[in-house]
């Protein structure tokens, strides 16, 4: 009877504890999603002292982080996970490394956010509120398929991260054409392309968040090549630019 | 007897996992070095062919990593270890984690040597030589201080950071007043600064493993504030810029 007792005692205590993970990243996910409403909004209101709160509060992700891999650590020591439970822990650990970096990002938004506010206004802000728009929205419905472990909501914002690839090719196309036009702004859309390309970043850590919630709910990596629509990086500006090609 | 021998088995093959943890970052740590190494070549010698091959072999980086991740977690699982030998398997899984981002950066850089390969030549393609030839360095040396477990030689390349971080600053400026005298260059200047930018953060990844090292060998975090030097971010282009404050 009271082996009895212990082992239920010890299951109980290893069901709190991967309770306990499965709610840190929550709270985490959260507060990620929270800073980059917050790097965002404080580029567009031009808000800098918003955007010195938001370097200033990074490190509670950081902290967040470490936290995750402690007790992820002290969980597969202890209990010996196998199959799903070990999935549990490894997608825990991988998950809030991601979050780390979401966080990362919107605090190098809100960095520049302080440089820019002290600028002339850029006309086109509205651009960067679009894709800031639909950054937060792929971070909000990743978390909620972790929460859910819903596959098909995980698969909704894998498939989905073409359109922020989409739209960060609008702005730097557009910012582009900005700076040829008046060398004055070249500064300021320097800035606001590394703002939208931070965006765009987010959104691959949405996506590889996707991943895991998918490994995690099924067991098997998801297969095939994930859609990519950044293709700034391959593509000719010549025509743009005015240079001419070889 | 047999209990004695059955024990030093044990042993020897725990012994033997954790050697080839290690033994495993050693191969990624070169290869991510290899990649970099190329990148940058591909950019400065303006070769596509070069840069197809690194886009194409990033995967064998991705797929070390996974197999790091595995072995890490089999080995907990199975050893419970503690203290010194938990701290092997956790610095390696992170380490892991560092060096797949380097390698992922070197593809990025590699991808846009491709475009920029076929635009006319830029002046300066010797400023990205230096800023990737500090970058590889650190790399080096990082991976160097892991394999031997050097508290030293993983500090100074934590200190050494500022100075890849003052390259991307020169280069940083150096290209906005190019783009501002010659609009056409707008393309061109706007691909190598993001060049220039993924070096400086594959300077950050090399910090990282640093701060690893400094724990794995010690027990302790690293403290303090990393010397941080990339003031793009945050320093005003208005003077460059020609426009006005506020």
């Amino acid at each position: 009877m009271a082996d009895h007792d212990q082992q239920l005692h010890t299951v109980k205590a290893y069901q709190a504890e991967l309770e306990r993970l499965s709610a840190m990243i929550a709270k985490m996910g959260g507060f990620a999603e929270e800073q980059l409403a917050r790097a965002i909004r404080s580029v567009v209101k031009r808000d800098s002292r918003l955007a010195q709160e938001v370097v200033a509060e990074d490190i509670r992700i950081d902290d967040l982080e470490g936290q995750v891999e402690q007790l992820a650590v002290r969980v597969i020591a202890l209990r010996q996970p196998m199959a799903v439970d070990l999935r549990e822990i490894v997608a825990a650990m991988r998950i809030s490394i991601e979050l780390e970096r979401i966080g990362d990002l919107a605090k190098n938004i809100a960095k520049r956010a302080q440089t820019i506010n002290v600028e002339t206004p850029f006309p086109n802000l509205f651009a960067i509120d679009r894709i800031g728009a639909e950054a937060i929205r792929q971070v909000h419905q990743v978390i909620s398929a972790y929460a859910a472990r819903d596959v098909e909501m995980a698969l909704a914002v894998w498939r989905r991260d073409q359109t922020l690839d989409e739209l960060y090719n609008s702005l730097f196309r557009e910012l582009l054409t900005y700076m040829m036009e008046d060398p004055r702004t070249i500064g300021r859309a320097t800035h606001l392309l590394f703002v939208g390309k931070n965006l765009e970043r987010i959104g691959d850590h949405a996506t590889n968040i996707a991943e895991t919630v998918h490994y995690l709910v099924t067991g098997r990596p998801l297969a095939g090549e994930r859609p990519k629509a950044d293709t700034t990086a391959t593509e000719g500006v010549a025509g743009l630019a005015g240079g001419g090609k070889g």
